[in-house]
């Protein structure tokens, strides 16, 4: 498990990594960011892992959500994956912004040709923490992890299938219920089939409905102003299924915001101090 | 002077905007960008003016500097021009980053056919402005201006060149004489002319040298691993000239830091500060 560095620059007085390595779950090239802060203590930190969401890469969240100070400030180490497999040559895997590269929406493909290369659950969940946590200062019994949209889903689903794997979590503007909106209803039967039985296992809002629980308040972080609110996340289908379940939930609706960093940006720093005081000591 | 919205996003309160207007002094359109911190008291806000460097846009600082928070907090207005006309259709302005389209370098250009489209010296120092301050909640008596690299050149040599009018200035990783570098020594001649002694006026360290002062301290900070600090940058060349002058100059050599935004990153509180100090009430 040997990573090459693409680039390492001093940020914040630590370090915005961009690191590349050949991936079994993925069957091809990867690239992930890494932010360290700088050195103290013991020089293990918790690692929070970002998800982020259509056509996005390893680069959007360092660029954009203004991550790294706090994260600095507040001793976390912050990770954060591509969205898909790259460089697939599968036919129909490019062109489509929905579908296929820069669209894995974090699950195990079951489809040809799609299983060979598009499985992100695995590789976000098992191979890049193990690689983390070979290569980087940090503590693997303190993750969390976030995502935004369709990263935002991969947070949720993640946490939510894997009991005691991550310690804090939360979402800004995510697809809440994959199976039941557009974005989802047009990904799944292609990665997973046509049996929409199977799709549940991929959906935060069904995972709670069938007994799954994250031990712990989730944050959610929702734009009034976001253009795909209505159709693509209507976050009342989570809110519902986590009231039903006493599933601890905090949903805000912010006024004036949409979809982008922007809105991103505004809110990190609340996202980090919940994951901080999740995974302190 | 009407002004087109590009875009409006609402951002740590206030409103991160793009817009775009038919501009005299460079004969086409130009885009820039406005933060308007949120809405408080008089709701007349201080303009703090940030030049960007060779290859970049009004969007670069906007998404890479980490600046909206800190300004929504202190209430500052950010503006960010392009870094030079567009779309000219000059032979030789596109295809060479360090000269032409996106490398302006904040000059008028007195050669053809350079002098009719590249003159942000006066696009930056008088049309912007006084469209900034006829479109939004500015108060024209408090102008504060910086930059990074080309912009940091550009930001020093306005405050140099016009005392009054502005009330601040700072730079990160600037150039701070060009006629002495090969950045300048490519670009000045073709915008400029061969005559070395009308270059002075654009030069940073010789309009110090030449007796121009800025009635306040000049905040520099300066990456100790930028690449380009032995070749085209040579803060020494300005800090000489400054303690030779008795110009108020803090320039503080960051070790670790290189040339890009992670840099100016981690330092910007520090800037906005800086500002903020002179451009209070």
């Amino acid at each position: 498990m040997s990573i090459e560095i693409v680039s390492e620059q001093r940020c914040h007085g630590g370090t915005q990594g961009i690191y590349q390595h050949a991936s079994d779950a993925t069957g091809g090239n990867m690239r992930f960011s890494v932010f360290v802060p700088p050195a103290a203590g013991d020089g293990k930190y918790p690692a929070l892992y970002f998800l982020a969401g259509l056509t996005c890469t390893e680069e959007t969240f360092i660029i954009k959500a203004g991550a790294q100070r706090l994260a600095a400030e507040l001793g976390l180490v912050l990770v954060a994956p591509d969205t898909s497999p790259r460089d697939t040559g599968l036919d129909g895997a490019t062109g489509d912004w929905e579908f296929g590269e820069g669209a894995g929406f974090y699950v195990d493909a079951t489809q040809a040709p799609w299983s060979t290369r598009f499985n992100m659950h695995r590789y976000v969940a098992e191979e890049l923490p193990a690689l983390v946590e070979a290569h980087f200062p940090v503590d693997p019994s303190r993750r969390g992890i976030f995502g935004h949209s369709m990263g935002g889903h991969g947070a949720l689903t993640l946490a939510l299938r894997h009991p005691g794997r991550y310690r804090s979590v939360s979402a800004f503007a995510p697809i809440v219920s994959p199976a039941q909106v557009p974005w989802g209803r047009k990904a799944f039967p292609r990665y997973l089939g046509e049996d929409e039985t199977t799709w549940r296992g991929w959906d935060a809002t069904a995972l709670v409905e069938d007994g799954h629980r994250f031990d712990g308040e989730i944050l959610i972080d929702q734009g009034e102003a976001d253009r795909f609110l209505e159709a693509q996340l209507q976050p009342e289908r989570f809110a519902s299924a986590c009231r039903d379940a006493r599933q601890a939930l905090r949903l805000r609706m912010q006024a004036g915001y949409d979809h982008s960093y922007w809105f991103i940006q505004t809110f990190i720093d609340d996202h980090l101090r919940h994951h901080a005081r999740a995974l302190e000591g």
